[in-house]
């Protein structure tokens, strides 16, 4: 099976989801196009050509400064000209680096996104967002343009790790937040399907968010507005990630963590409408084997995450305005209201650990 | 006197062009705008509020991968959010690599430019074009962007070393070919008191130069097409900075002998329908103290430039299509055509040395 669904952005595309559309991209490249690979790839799969492939380190640590320079080099060492399309292949990481590059080589080349993980197929994949990290912050250098063609083959999510995989459910789960009444309902009916990665539940699921995201960043593609609830839970995430040390939580766990601390705000600052909401979140994250909020990834990650360095670290946002963090808040699900400045009194409150243990200090011994 | 030029592309924008516009840019600063500068600039001037302002290295050394990484780290250290505009002043290598900074921060801040030479008021100022050098080649790595505003202060002209204002006058001649029998006619009036750097004379050319050329990229903004022919002279050009090695031959004063050279081309090749232009372009070269050909620029500069590397310089520029060069060739003034294959052989033909002193050999001495 595959689904297609159309991007009507400028200039609009097609991303498809199904077991097997990898073989379309294949179809598609001509013989001087270049594949662009994420080299923590299995060879196993089978699916790639790597000869002549660009093989790039693989996950976070290919986003920096320096692996996109290295990209651009190898791009131009090869002479490549402006008929030239990159078809990247792999995560996240993969796709923004790849992307990144292909908007400024020789100020613009096509590219083509085959995303190899969840995370990837629901998030990086679809909206034309390109970065790489600085030393400063994530994703604080890039561009929005949007790719040519986008291939989601599920049958990369059967070789990811579970600890991956779960990366992928987290923004999976954001998503049916914001979709609302029927992307709750439709995740709560795929849930088991999808903790068995089914293929038709992940081709469902998978196609679901797409078309959500899509939807969204048709109105606001550079994410002057409406764009941004599509960063329920990132504020705390991305804080999450950079005090714990980017790499050691994956994304899409912080983003879970973060959903359950902005519902928790959203409760505190008198936003939220639905009062049942964060408890079906909460057992949703259960069923995906997701933690819900940040005491229950201090406790899973052994970190201590100290509330005044995860503050610290919001004020480096990117999105925050002259340093003061606004906030994307759930008033419901499927009405996400995004720039919500609060009291730093509740948001402190939020971060303040509720379990009285310290990680990582060891339970007082009987005598 | 002020000029205003209305740029329609999207979004669109107006250049400024006058003796004090600088000023303007200064009303327009916020206070937490960030000025941007080329540490060139002659402190003197005094229009230039220094404090707090990011100094680039002076000139073509800017351009580099690792100085744009520099400059986006120090705007990610002042924490800088999305609302801050650059204003970056100084000539065209500040504002190619300012304007990527832009385009690239937080995927996009507004930048206004304030060009300080006569090369970058009629050149990099107008039509968004943006870049870095990569080790493999010029200007491999950009995108387009248009700017917020630009504001040419022609006083800035008056500070310019003679070798460097002569370099912007070389793309005034390359605008005025392209600009048609009123373009060449307009520089034959005023080509007298341009060299002594007149004020109302600088204005109206430096305001010619940019209505061309944004009548030009309103109609292809992305250089799919019709903008190529602002390339006129630049294939030959590119080729000789880079065997020359970048920063021996000022770049516009290249573009005049690729101009040269382009014409030679053209007579060559058969595309040359107006047979008085190229010996009318020699003269108006001369009146501007300009080279008219590859080997007025081999003897001023003592350089060899041997054909042979100027071919394979001309297969690295990043409009070859799979290595085959392509021209840009006048048919007569004010039409000129772009994509143009041609005989390798007439190529080596209009790179061959005719002089017969090899530059740098003695003349043999009488016994």
């Amino acid at each position: 099976m595959t689904t297609r669904i159309a991007v009507a952005t400028e200039p609009g595309y097609e991303v498809l989801v199904g077991a097997g559309v990898f073989e379309f991209a294949r179809e598609l490249a001509a013989p001087r196009d270049v594949l662009v690979r994420d080299s923590g790839l299995p060879e196993a799969l089978g699916w790639l050509e790597t000869s002549g492939a660009i093989a790039l380190p693989p996950g976070e640590e290919a986003k920096d400064w320096e692996s996109l320079g290295a990209l651009l080099g190898a791009l131009a060492h090869e002479a490549l000209d402006r008929s030239t399309t990159l078809f990247v292949v792999g995560g996240g990481a993969a796709l923004d680096l790849g992307g990144l590059a292909a908007a400024l080589y020789l100020r613009g080349v096509e590219v083509v996104y085959c995303p190899t993980t969840l995370l990837a197929m629901v998030d990086a994949s679809v909206g034309g967002k390109t970065a790489v990290n600085l030393p400063e912050g994530k994703n604080l250098v890039g561009v929005v343009r949007q790719p040519r063609a986008v291939f989601a083959d599920t049958r990369f999510c059967a070789s990811q790790s579970e600890a991956e995989f779960r990366s992928g459910l987290g923004e999976v789960l954001k998503c049916a937040v914001i979709g609302g009444e029927r992307g709750l309902e439709s995740l709560e009916h795929d849930a088991a399907a999808l903790a068995k990665r089914d293929a038709a539940a992940l081709e469902r699921t998978i196609a679901r968010c797409v078309r959500l995201k899509a939807r969204i960043v048709e109105r606001d593609p550079l994410e002057r507005g409406a764009r941004r609830v599509l960063n329920l839970g990132h504020t705390f995430a991305h804080a999450v990630e950079r005090v714990a040390g980017f790499g050691r939580v994956p994304h899409g766990v912080a983003v879970a963590a973060g959903l359950g601390a902005a519902l928790e705000l959203a409760r505190a600052a008198g936003v939220l409408r639905d009062a049942t909401l964060p408890a079906r979140v909460r057992r949703m994250a259960k069923r995906l084997g997701l933690p819900a909020s940040i005491d229950a990834l201090r406790e899973e990650f052994s970190l201590a995450l100290p509330p005044r360095k995860l503050l610290e670290a919001m004020r480096h946002d990117k999105k925050a305005l002259a340093a003061q963090p606004r906030f994307v808040l759930p008033e419901r699900a499927g009405k996400v209201l995004h720039g919500v400045a609060c009291e730093p009194s509740l948001v402190e409150r939020v971060l303040a650990p509720k379990r009285k243990r310290a990680p990582g200090t060891a339970r007082p011994r009987r005598a």
